[in-house]
């Protein structure tokens, strides 16, 4: 018989988000009167920019006629959307990246996990806990861990505890490992790095040969202008990261699907013999081997990004949600509960109050308050005592939902 | 220094589709009023159908208002269109395959790469010579191969050579092999297998505990009635089949990305250790972690290929192709060339006249013709002496390439 992937076996069997949804299901049939406000996963709610759908709605136009239509595009991408990235994400902002090392990909979860594809199975491999569950996942799945034991952990990743007593921010390691998942803002936690703080994390990986798998879905939302956006604001990062970013939140593209991944061409790798390779042309080869490139339709959506309008009704968007991130930053503050992040990230990472565990505020919100939100322990062990709420909501919903809580915990 | 996959290095150099893009590009700057005519890769050329058009408008028009809004969908895609697929593509042909078993994905060539993530790493493999070099290249990046050789075959491969000495349809072995890729319709050699053929494939399948993967991206090309146009038509397949299905040719969807992979329920792998282990599972946890499902409004464009205006106008498209083969296929044999394929698939594969090998016919048509196809060496080894002309192009330059190929090559 064929074999299969036994390191899938070893993946927890419940995936945090389908256990939450088990949870409110069972609430909202017992409850069917109950109107449950949701705070838990990280969707955006608010409809698509207009100059985006515009520009898509010319694009399925261009479909319609035999002149403009598209068949394959280049699985790199078109080079008009690559170069406006190239030009106002990072060259705007002093980041010496061309287009060429712009790779469009139809979302980061995705590009996160093929990534490992061009990478060796023996590799030690550090995450900070808690953690996006897809950079451990996706390690499980290809089999550089160990079992998982009772807290949650794989052997043979090394784990970098997150919390209020390191404001969020790794210790760096005095040891060697050769790929570090690094998030800012930070998925969950929303604590985002100092440029001295992603500034020694370079050092670190370049004294060791290391690479920075650099996650900045939401660096839209910073506000604080000290902050870097991309790990490329960093002198010698050229040389030890890589970095994913994605049009889902600053665009709302969750379900129209597009985000792109940087791979400097002067980042390398080393084959078992101690030959030097350069990481760029395996992850072309890895592209246009097992991908075809995204929508043309949708490339041109994320292209009216980068209008005029684009960046203005983008910049609306942002601010919506971070004025929803305010809000709750305020209303559970006034109500004694501590909180972090929801200053330059769209997700408030509360302390449980009283000493619950993440888990029992989870059950304790819903029932009384009749809120979702995702327990902090579900990100990893060290996320346990801490709560998620997202701002990713109506303002309507979010005021309704502060009001519930404030009044129920206020002390 | 982080360790990359060494296996990428086993990949040829020189891939198929660029060699033959250097090779037209200086022939197109040697010679600039050359009309040249691409009949290579085969890519639509013609509007996507007026009934996915109008659906796209109207969801993008749903993602600009908050109450229609979409934002994650599922990662196997919407339910309105697995229910669509699994009526029309498959029960009404009497299929017992239900929508739970699609999987919608962004492209055929995505997920006949992905899916040997959820297989082991030591099960034996085969594919035919001639091959879609997808499924070779993916098993080599997977580690499944050893080092190439002069004829470009990988060691650890299994070859099941398909020439006119066959009718294109391979031997089956009398040994076991655990995976095997069949394409019917075939790419590069527009054969097809009848119910008979594929029974026995079944039936060794079940006898070994193999896997068939069989990609039926073509099926929609196929005239003839008898013949299948899905695997799960054939008694048994459902434990022994996956099968890949997309929206690219039939459609017109090579642009606009969408395609589906069926995983019957009852489908096993085994472990390590003899467990047996459902391959649904398996990948659907694949998907939702490393894959957050097709654009929504992609999803909209697809499914309204199975509304009544949608069939017509995709059976339209379908038939225009088939006019284009027909052409080819009658123009080339009657200036004298051996020609298969082209009656139930869009390809025609021809045999080179004069002995000539199939980079020197490519060079000789591109020179004295202006027109491009595909060296069938590129495909491998067996592919010597072959030539893919494909038949997606629009009818006035079909019937111009005709005319040129048939005055230079008369006999």
């Amino acid at each position: 018989m064929a074999r299969i992937n036994d390191n899938y076996l070893k993946l927890k069997a419940g995936y945090l988000f389908p256990e939450i949804a088990r949870r409110v299901n069972a609430f909202a049939q017992a409850n069917p009167e109950a109107k449950i406000i949701r705070l838990g996963i990280g969707d955006v709610t608010e409809p698509l920019p207009q100059a985006c759908r515009d520009a898509m709605v010319q694009a399925i136009e261009d479909m319609g006629d035999r002149g403009s239509f598209k068949g394959y595009g280049p699985e790199q991408g078109y080079e008009w959307l690559r170069e406006k990235i190239a030009q106002q994400d990072f060259q705007s902002r002093g980041c010496e990246i061309d287009a060429s090392e712009i790779f469009i990909s139809d979302g980061s979860k995705c590009d996160c996990g093929n990534i490992l594809d061009i990478f060796g199975d023996d590799n030690s491999i550090a995450v900070t806990d808690p953690v996006y569950p897809v950079y451990v996942d996706t390690n499980v799945m290809a089999g550089h861990t160990g079992e998982v034991n009772d807290k949650g952990e794989y052997g043979g990743l090394v784990y970098l505890p997150i919390s209020a007593d390191n404001g969020f921010t790794a210790e760096i390691p005095n040891y060697k490992v050769d790929l570090i998942y690094l998030c800012f803002p930070n998925n969950p936690t929303g604590a985002t790095a100092t440029k001295e703080h992603l500034q020694a994390w370079v050092n670190y990986a370049r004294t060791h040969g290391s690479i920075i798998l650099f996650d900045a879905a939401y660096e839209a939302f910073i506000q604080d202008p000290s902050l870097p956006h991309s790990i490329f604001e960093i002198e010698g990062a050229r040389d030890c990261a890589i970095e994913f970013r994605s049009f889902s939140k600053n665009a709302g593209f969750t379900g129209t699907r597009c985000a792109f991944t940087v791979v400097p061409k002067s980042l390398k790798g080393q084959t078992k013999d101690g030959q030097t390779v350069e990481l760029w042309g395996l992850w072309n080869r890895r592209q246009s081997t097992k991908f075809n490139g995204v929508s043309y339709i949708v490339q041109r959506g994320a292209e009216a990004v980068y209008s005029p309008e684009g960046r203005s009704q983008t910049q609306a968007l942002i601010s919506f949600y971070m004025e929803n991130a305010r809000i709750i930053r305020e209303q559970l503050t006034a109500a004694g509960i501590q909180v972090y992040g929801g200053e330059n990230a769209p997700y408030v990472w509360v302390k449980t109050p009283n000493g619950l565990s993440s888990w029992d505020f989870f059950d304790k919100l819903l029932q009384t308050c009749n809120v979702v939100g995702t327990p902090g322990s579900g990100f990893g062990a060290a996320g346990e005592g801490y709560f998620r709420i997202s701002a990713f909501n109506s303002r309507a919903n979010v005021e309704e939902a502060m009001k519930r809580i404030t009044e129920k915990f206020k002390v």
